[in-house]
């Protein structure tokens, strides 16, 4: 619904609004780049920020490619990107036309806003149209190839990335990562509402940061809280997985190493998805 | 500078642009509401999300309300907001004209969207000018009283909220929160340098989540890599506070009791800003 000068009186924007609300018709669903053929598109939300959405994210695309899918990560975090670091990857390829992802060592490839700046921590000041339309250039205006599973790491918040994402990329399923804290879960409930609201389905959560285990004598402890256990119910979704705070893992993401992670995880999601093609 | 049909090329906002960048003028900043009086607005900002920006703008404010300054708390994430579940407030009181902040038990004025929804997990699906013209409106239309310190609670990453902040109302310190790993200190960065753009004045880092302790052995440990200590220098700024993971504060904040953390820290604090008016 538009006010008299064409504004949508809630999101603010001209002619056609987005706002998801009732005052605004949604958007039309976005095609993926030029040949790009993209089976499932997975979405890893939370709401809250630094409860480890681009440490799942990256697990369970090195899981699926162990696995023999194909698996591509679109880092939807545009004013906080963490997924090239991770992966070891600076820069997309040249490309004339669509846009190229980088490539990882064992060949996921992956595309973020931080692969195009000149030095990784240089910010990106932007306002949220422009941070939506360049997360929506990442799937229209990148060549994919042919994938499985493209994951999207979601940033923080229920603002204007996760409404474009749910509004207008086809997404398959959404996993909700989460922290034992209740806070955290407070925050977190806001995302899963969300997808909700958006009728996007919700496959499950992650829980991380479950417990810590002390160098020295090894016990494993609650260090934000009661952890959950892989398979119990919350908020009526199965939880997919626990995940400890484990310092090798975070010293191989800060190595751009997360490939090398000895963590077997996420095995269900293709029959959560019910894959609509199978490998081999 | 506008382009042909009045819009920002860069922003894409209309008329006057607030994108901060060369091709905008930027708006001017806005006076506090009403009778308001505020002698400093102290930003707590990162840039990455949950490495503790409500825990330390929580604790500053309790120490700084200890130390007998008047404090108050505007919680600028719109949507992921933390501030009032750590000190247990839920509602605004009813108000005619301006907006009234709830107060916390020991007396500490706060705002967050959270007190204006009916329910504390519900979530705000908006864009960003509507989140920004939130915040906005939590400094023009909320009669504050007098107070000492004005401290925001930044949401992360470096979009709509940390833009018009650091436009529109005038901070007179930011305090940086990092985590020790590296990746947050990557993301962290950008933080630092949008407020460099912006002719921000940062007052130091407070490193968050720098070890734990074993509950059974009492061994501390760099939990998350390598630990700073207070008094440190990290992009020549100091390092204000080191602070650890601390599982009866984590309890505390649960609990909405942060009030009640025997943690005594940020006594620098109107050194730094050698505060306009002295107590008593």
């Amino acid at each position: 619904m538009s006010n008299e000068n064409g504004q949508c009186s809630s999101c603010g924007e001209m002619n056609e609004g987005t706002c998801g609300g009732e005052k605004c018709s949604p958007p039309p669903k976005l095609h993926p780049g030029g040949p790009s053929k993209i089976r499932n598109v997975i979405a890893v939300m939370s709401g809250k920020g630094g409860v480890g959405k681009s440490s799942v994210t990256s697990l369970m695309a090195v899981n699926l490619k162990r696995m023999g899918y194909q698996v591509g990560v679109l880092d939807a975090d545009i004013t906080g990107p963490s997924i090239p670091k991770m992966f070891g990857v600076k820069r997309v390829p040249p490309s004339q036309g669509l846009m190229l992802p980088a490539q990882s060592r064992t060949g996921i490839p992956i595309m973020s806003l931080n692969l195009l700046l000149e030095k990784e921590d240089e910010p990106v000041i932007w306002r949220g149209p422009m941070i939506a339309g360049a997360v929506k250039q990442f799937w229209t205006d990148v060549n994919w190839g042919e994938l499985d599973y493209l994951l999207i790491d979601m940033p923080p918040g229920t603002g204007d990335v996760p409404l474009t994402v749910l509004q207008q990329i086809p997404v398959d399923g959404i996993v909700v990562v989460t922290s034992p804290q209740d806070l955290a879960v407070m925050v977190v409930k806001k995302a899963v509402k969300m997808a909700g609201l958006m009728e996007a389905p919700l496959l499950g959560f992650v829980q991380n940061m479950a417990y810590a285990t002390c160098p020295k004598c090894g016990e494993k402890f609650e260090i934000f809280g009661k952890a959950l256990e892989k398979g119990d119910i919350l908020d009526g979704l199965p939880v997919l997985e626990v995940l400890p705070i484990d310092q090798e893992f975070t010293r191989l993401c800060d190595n751009g190493l997360v490939e090398e992670a000895p963590i077997q995880v996420f095995e269900d999601i293709p029959k959560l998805l019910k894959v609509k093609s199978q490998v081999g």
